[in-house]
């Protein structure tokens, strides 16, 4: 086998199939570069032919992530719902956009589907808006997605249980037409 | 020294200080038990006598880092500047308090005092837009704060730089005010 063979063993595309499917196992904390060699039965510095840094490698996932809103083209409110489904899609993946974003990493497919549905609703400062909405949706979907996890293995306070579930999709509908502005409303009436 | 005095060594109180001072140092991924034991010089099964989960331990410091805010009366802009500049106390603040809030632990010190400033404020739904106020607080502040660190290790890409982070008090008081409805827009104007 020649140094080269083994170095094509696996592409960054395979190896970042096999840590979306790991993450999905094992939650954001536990995804070590390690582990996921392990799984790839590969070194752990085989992953460095890839990807330079862990980082590296959770924008590539984050990317995974959020490439279903590329360039998506829908009024402000179900794209929102659209971005936070796709959060929901891998466990942790509202954490791991949120922390890729924070380091200015990956794409921004979501943000700039969100901006281009602001422009077209005649929103005033769609730009700062859909880095708002960004900011709303992370953080609502981060908190709801451990809130899920925590309730399949017992692990939320009883004070989190049905009640407190059954409104956040309201909640969410009112931040994100808040923050959609006036405009936004307008269009939507 | 009997079983009394031995447990009585350190009190909640006391635990929780040497744990905030520790999250400080090294961040919530490495805040475990047996780290905070280490410090105290106890065996991590002594934190059980005072503290029956982690959860709960990390609850008692997220209280800690948002009593400030306990009854604080003030206008929602100002009040939930106060709330984001509480997170950014303690490293990885932020996050540790939209975990607890996640999992329905810890006391709601900010969203009752958001929820006070909106009623005050004629909003509509303020119990609904206090939580949705939080989601962005919390959304906003652990991004920030994690870009904080990085720029302070030099981590973070250079498009995070100072063009990305100048606009970020921009970004939040635009949330705030569109999410505090058109109510606290009047009261503002």
């Amino acid at each position: 086998m020649t140094p080269e063979h083994n170095s094509a063993r696996h592409d960054r595309d395979s190896v970042a199939d096999v840590a979306l499917a790991l993450l999905d196992e094992v939650g954001l904390a536990d995804l070590s570069m390690r582990r996921i060699a392990a799984r790839l039965d590969v070194q752990p510095s085989a992953l460095y032919w890839h990807f330079s840094s862990k980082q590296e490698l959770l924008a590539a996932l984050s990317d995974r992530i959020t490439a279903p809103l590329r360039a998506v083209a829908d009024d402000v409110l179900p794209l929102a719902r659209r971005v936070r489904d796709a959060l929901f899609t891998y466990r942790d993946g509202a954490e791991l956009v949120l922390s890729t974003s924070a380091l200015g990493l990956g794409s921004s497919y979501a943000q700039s589907a969100l901006e281009e549905a602001l422009r077209r609703a005649g929103a005033d400062d769609p730009q700062d808006r859909a880095v708002a909405l960004m900011h709303f949706i992370l953080g609502h979907a981060t908190l709801v997605q451990q809130r899920m996890h925590a309730d399949s293995y017992g692990a939320a306070s009883p004070a989190a249980g049905d009640d407190a579930t059954a409104g956040l999709d309201r909640i969410f509908d009112l931040g994100i037409t808040a923050l959609a502005g006036s405009a936004r409303s307008r269009s939507a009436a």
